[in-house]
């Protein structure tokens, strides 16, 4: 089998390392794994399938002879350097929201539009993570009912903000367990034992932009441009793991019995509802794991149209919400001869 | 001014303490106190009003010449006790679920439907904290606009499951940052750093009960018996104060800024909604005092009728959502001349 060369950027943090892992155990053919980062950890050491690799800087030159590049930097980062790859004739796998809306950018979760795929012009765009873990079960309702609209509400755990927001609930959470005063810095606010309804810069409808993620990331990724979104994303103290409640409505109609039916066979989903037994997606259980959780799931008492299905998901921000689905994308375009 | 002969029936359980701080704190004209207890806490001793009071047995003799008894136990010994204490003359104020749906019980928010008061048998029921903290922003939207639908979404500290609760919280916690075994016995998992889309048993229709609460409850309470609510609770890992992402559908136009102007005029409501200055309503920041905040005001962009708002709100679960609702209760009754 053919194997690729691929370089990390951001590879010391925590999606970064996360990709390192997910090439690891999902065996993608690497034949040279070049990892990339940021001057100050230049020189650092990562083991990848049991050999040292030595951080290189992430420069335009580092991507010579560079057949896939996965990206796990902030935005600005990815506008400079995403491009400079591709000249280099690397695909970019990106995790960044910088080429997500571009239109000559495939938004993809693998489960879902693979199609679009086709299009890429060198980059392709990892959709933001509440959004990936709602689209894998909203995909097959959608195809098989037609979606017209989504209310959901996410429940967003700290890794979101990465390694320093995964040390700040733990170092936090111990500090307020001592009584001791505390001093935010990855969050805007107390996140130990609070909850915080901000996530990203608010836009000028006064949604933030993460709710607005769910909505345009929403109607690109499952094509549907006349889709009703509206989200709430609050941040909770859980390390990993994203959960969601959702409440869609509907063009035909929809059972709970046909809801299960449908996701029992829906590809990266697990159905995870048994209430008498307290069997339900819970982030503990999700996390470390690529697959998206679904319980809960019942009839829209509040609908009129008896078209609508509330239900409750959960799923690895780190893996299925960023790294995974990075990962199955370059698996799904060299499936398809894309590389 | 009269003074009562008052009763708090549970007062050593986490409602029970805050019904006595409450009564002290808003000077209600309490003449004698009675603190009642099950059998083991019996001889023991609280402080109220600067003066030491044994706990004596809660049984039917003890509510011989009690005016107001402020009930804050299960919903078993409620329905055993509670027209004991009527039979010997007291007016109950009930905060289990025993009466809520009872037809000769009023279910009093007093900033929204005081007038039932006027039809109370003797029992007069608290309704549940996560509805409480709902209908006391909703009634003037209501009042203004006629709500027609609610998609909530709640998220519920752990004071809901009382002291236990609370105490389960921080020891898990510990627990987990010590990397030690937990074993949860107040939650039927673990709730330090998780989530738990489960309070309350299950109902036929796949709701919980206390998701039925807020269907069933708010539908008393606010007077629309054809209201719809579509509501999802879930346990988060915070000690106090319950926060609801909440959507309404309303018969008449309703704009961000009306709800605004609406909400600064409200009774029990206080306008956090400040987004430039990350300012909304937080737990740590609703806990121990008795407002419901409300902020994240917005239109609801899902809507076709533009007829929709959504919001966040915060109350403390312990005052506003159980003690201080209960001793309002009372307080109104006698502002009315109904005891």
């Amino acid at each position: 089998m053919k194997q690729y060369v691929v370089a990390v950027v951001g590879a010391m943090g925590a999606v970064g390392k996360e990709m390192l892992d997910t090439l690891e155990r999902r065996s993608f053919p690497v034949g040279t794994l070049k990892a990339l980062d940021v001057e100050v950890n230049v020189g650092k050491e990562i083991t990848f399938n049991g050999k040292q690799v030595k951080v290189e800087l992430s420069c335009a030159d580092a991507f010579k002879g560079v057949d896939i590049a996965l990206f796990a930097v902030a935005d600005k980062v990815s506008l400079a350097l995403a491009p400079e790859a591709v000249k280099n004739g690397a695909v970019v796998i990106d995790n960044s929201a910088a080429w997500r809306m571009d239109e000559n950018t495939p938004l993809v979760v693998p489960e879902v539009n693979p199609e679009a795929l086709r299009e890429h012009k060198g980059i392709i765009a990892n959709p933001n993570c509440s959004t990936i873990i709602a689209m894998v079960p909203l995909k097959p309702l959608h195809d098989y009912a037609g979606i017209k609209r989504i209310i959901a509400s996410t429940f967003q755990a700290v890794s979101g903000a990465g390694i320093a927001g995964l040390n700040e609930l733990r170092d936090q959470a111990q500090q307020v367990l001592n009584g001791e005063e505390i001093n935010p810095q990855a969050f805007a606010h107390q996140i130990a034992f609070n909850l915080i309804p901000h996530i990203d810069y608010f836009e000028e409808n006064a949604y933030t932009h993460e709710e607005m993620k769910m909505f345009r990331e929403g109607r690109k990724i499952l094509g549907i441009p006349d889709l009703m979104v509206n989200c709430t994303c609050v941040r909770v103290p859980v390390y990993r793991s994203h959960s969601e409640s959702i409440t869609i409505e509907t063009e035909r109609p929809l059972s709970p019995e046909i809801v299960r039916e449908v996701l029992a066979k829906a590809p990266g989903v697990k159905v995870v509802d048994d209430p008498a037994n307290k069997e339900y997606p819970m982030p503990v259980d999700t996390a470390n794991q690529d697959l998206i959780y679904v319980g809960r799931i019942r009839e829209d008492i509040s609908s009129e149209s008896k078209n609508g299905i509330t239900f409750w998901c959960s799923g690895d921000q780190i893996r299925k919400g960023a790294a995974v689905n990075a990962v199955q994308i370059a698996e799904k375009m060299l499936e398809m001869e894309l590389i």
